[in-house]
């Protein structure tokens, strides 16, 4: 099983990701936890340079970052896991590069989806939760200040109408979660959706 | 007027990438010289992480980490010079990917031209020098021991083989020069096809 969390910055996702795999784990699953990007040691560089706030990337060298990345996580330690029938909990995965470079930045959807295929090998979460949080709070949360932190909060507010088409076009796999909720009270409506998953045949 | 070299390791790219800026910028051009990848700071980190022995890169994130550097490059540099009416000579361009990822690593070609279309953004050389030399003379010149380097004979001849397919489909564009001459001599068949070339109306 393959769940990925997404949202904008400061929507609670690694609390959120913590949590459920907590709890999983305690349930006696093999639970791999990871995160895009850095996933993996060369994620790790390339997230230092995607990250670093004097670094100057243009909009598509972001984004082949971004599915370069994404590759070498699928290939390294996404693929492998599901193999093994571990339960993978990403901190974001593919959606947030059409949420971010695609809604946020402008770059086309159609031909990001199709670099996505690529890089995930078709790869696809069983579940996404989407947490979901007005930018305004994200900022009163304490966004950092790394290169894309750093982004005005307009830029956050296309990125979460983003992340909501998304959710929109493929219902069966994203749930919409309100990030604005005590963390207890949304890993509680997460755990459930996983449970239900879980019990399935 | 935008120059580039190709040609495996040890080809004499460097070489004739310096006699020939030397060269044109003694007769009053401005030059900028400069290279793929890490023509640009981005470039530069992206180089290292692609160079870096230790470094496990699956061929497509390979791949991506190239067209990165690639678009950052264009962007930055090679588009800006173009524009001011400078000439600019390039160690290593585009048909580097074709022929390292594509036939050098199988990685499909028509699709890596159609990356290679949007992290150039079209944009060409008018004329590429491709330094044909054998492999096993790569070697002998003390081929270094980075990622790309490393690899064994059987590679750089699908890389070489590549670069010749290259070349016949784009016969215009792309002069074959041998790689074996003393660098002079190169220099001086080179210098004739630039000059030939800056001299057109």
């Amino acid at each position: 099983m393959f769940i990925s969390f997404e949202g904008i910055d400061k929507s609670g996702k690694s609390i959120q990701v913590s949590l459920l795999s907590d709890y999983l784990k305690n349930k006696g699953y093999q639970i791999v936890k990871t995160c895009e990007p850095g996933g993996t040691k060369l994620g790790e560089k390339i997230k230092a340079i995607l990250l670093h706030p004097s670094n100057k990337v243009s909009k598509i060298s972001e984004l082949f970052l971004y599915l370069a990345d994404r590759r070498e996580h699928i290939e390294e330690v996404i693929k492998p896991a599901l193999k093994e029938g571990k339960i993978v909990i990403c901190d974001r995965f593919m959606d947030a590069t059409v949420a971010y470079q695609g809604y946020g930045r402008g770059i086309d959807i159609v031909w990001i989806n199709k670099l996505n295929k690529i890089a995930t090998q078709e790869i696809l979460p069983d579940i996404t939760f989407l947490l979901d949080i007005n930018p305004s709070l994200s900022k009163q949360r304490g966004r950092g200040n790394d290169r894309i932190e750093e982004e005005k909060i307009s830029f956050y507010e296309k990125v979460r109408q983003g992340y909501l088409e998304i959710a929109k076009s493929c219902p069966k796999r994203i749930k919409i979660i309100k990030g604005e909720d005590k963390p207890e009270k949304t890993h509680l409506a997460i755990r459930k959706i996983v449970l239900r998953f879980l019990k399935k045949p």
